[in-house]
């Protein structure tokens, strides 16, 4: 048994996707999440600077008796392929590309696998890498979204809405001609698009959300080695911003609904 | 006369159509550049955060013998109007609120003036106060346009781009509704979408350029203080930017030409 709290980081509000699906499967676990908001968007800057916060988002959760850290960020995820950024950390940690990378090679039939990532994701061909590793007959087609994340946080996100559509038309439109039949969703945002996705790319597609398959992964791992809390009663979620609260709780409730009973506060970081 | 720099900064790159409409004007001058690329969009940002970091890239500035200090973003010239960042700093320095606002008073018939800006610039109601602060008759009708940086940044700027048209009428409505005869483009991004913005508002409405009206007003300053520089060659254009450089010359080439003789370097700011 242990008591400590799951952390959780992300450059912003995305990683709540991540959030949202532990507390649907792990209800009594303290939960920490940071959301660099501050800095936010990470997807579309450079792989030492992606790497020089996420160590920051690090430490701040390290003071925080945290018995494991979840990196709910494809960007941040894919970064750390490339850059280390859990030096010398003693407690396990995840990021989302080799969860989600399994289970899309568990879910593929044809070999076919899209990834929808930010531009840095793409760039780092993290998603392709890992999926190769699993199984090197698998296809991957790789396609940078990046309008995806200021749509989703702007409220773009009805199936009908025609913006969405079009822009989505033309992201997925190489993932239609390279018949995939498994769609990655590399960045914990675009969940929030789901509809407009399906609907473009047709039923017999499986949509693999990343967020939701770290969480699942966290699960399993704190299951094996028998890490649950013993607590009888709902966690705690505690939320931190590195900008204004107020700002953020908007968007948080987007995420996790309105009634998500989380405490919010701002934080600084060591930078 | 004066051999300093003109030094200017922005969040990221929105601040170079400063920089371009200077080079214009002032062709001998030495310009020096700071793009805060590491932590970009400032607009979607608390004013707390947003003055934060512009007092950080104000001492970069200073570090560099400028002669003069122009805020080329529209999100930082209005947070300034609420938390000061030129404390003890005795070099002139100018926004681009007031000198836009004063264009747009001048501009106007009807007496009625839109404002596009960012979320936080429209949050401020920097503009509105100073064109009130001019002239009380004025209407002022100003809308959030949280979608015109992504858009201009992935190269949505055409003039038949059916996305950015179909985002751009919604955020017009109000302004064609208000009669508007003047529009500020408060962020130095939108004039990429001078032309999808001229043809739903129609030529009958002069739209005026915030960066573009900095230099103007950057031009004239130095012209009354008797401080040009005394170079009869092409100035040196130096460009810093927080993040990478291979990033930023991509964008920083859509914004000044390819042929920009600009010298283009990375630097860390001190926070």
């Amino acid at each position: 048994m242990n008591n400590g709290a799951i952390g959780v980081f992300d450059s912003g509000v995305g990683g709540l996707t991540t959030v949202k699906e532990l507390v649907k499967l792990l209800p009594n676990e303290n939960i920490v999440y940071l959301g660099d908001t501050a800095r936010v968007p990470y997807g579309t800057k450079s792989t030492d600077t992606i790497a020089k916060y996420a160590r920051q988002d690090i430490a701040f959760l390290l003071k925080r008796d945290v018995k494991m850290i979840l990196v709910a960020c494809g960007t941040i995820s894919s970064a750390m392929m490339h850059e280390p950024i859990f030096e010398n950390v003693m407690i396990p940690h995840s990021g989302v590309v080799l969860p989600t990378a399994e289970a899309a090679c568990k879910a593929t039939k044809n070999k076919k696998i899209g990834v929808l990532g930010t531009s840095a994701t793409v760039k780092s061909q993290s998603f392709a890498n890992a999926i190769k590793a699993i199984d090197p007959e698998i296809e991957v087609t790789a396609k940078a979204c990046p309008m995806f994340v200021p749509l989703v946080e702007n409220g773009y996100t009805d199936r009908n809405c025609v913006v969405t559509k079009l822009i989505a038309e033309e992201y997925l439109d190489i993932m239609k001609k390279n018949d995939v039949d498994t769609l990655i969703l590399g960045c914990t945002h675009f969940p929030h698009l789901h509809d407009v996705i399906q609907d473009i790319m047709g039923d017999g597609v499986k949509l693999i959300s990343s967020g939701a398959e770290l969480a699942k992964f966290a699960a399993d791992a704190l299951k094996k080695d028998n890490a649950f809390c013993d607590r009888q009663t709902e966690g705690k979620r505690e939320l931190f911003c590195t900008d204004s609260v107020e700002l953020f709780t908007e968007t948080a409730a987007t995420f996790l609904g309105k009634d998500n009973h989380a405490q919010i506060a701002k934080c600084t970081l060591k930078t």
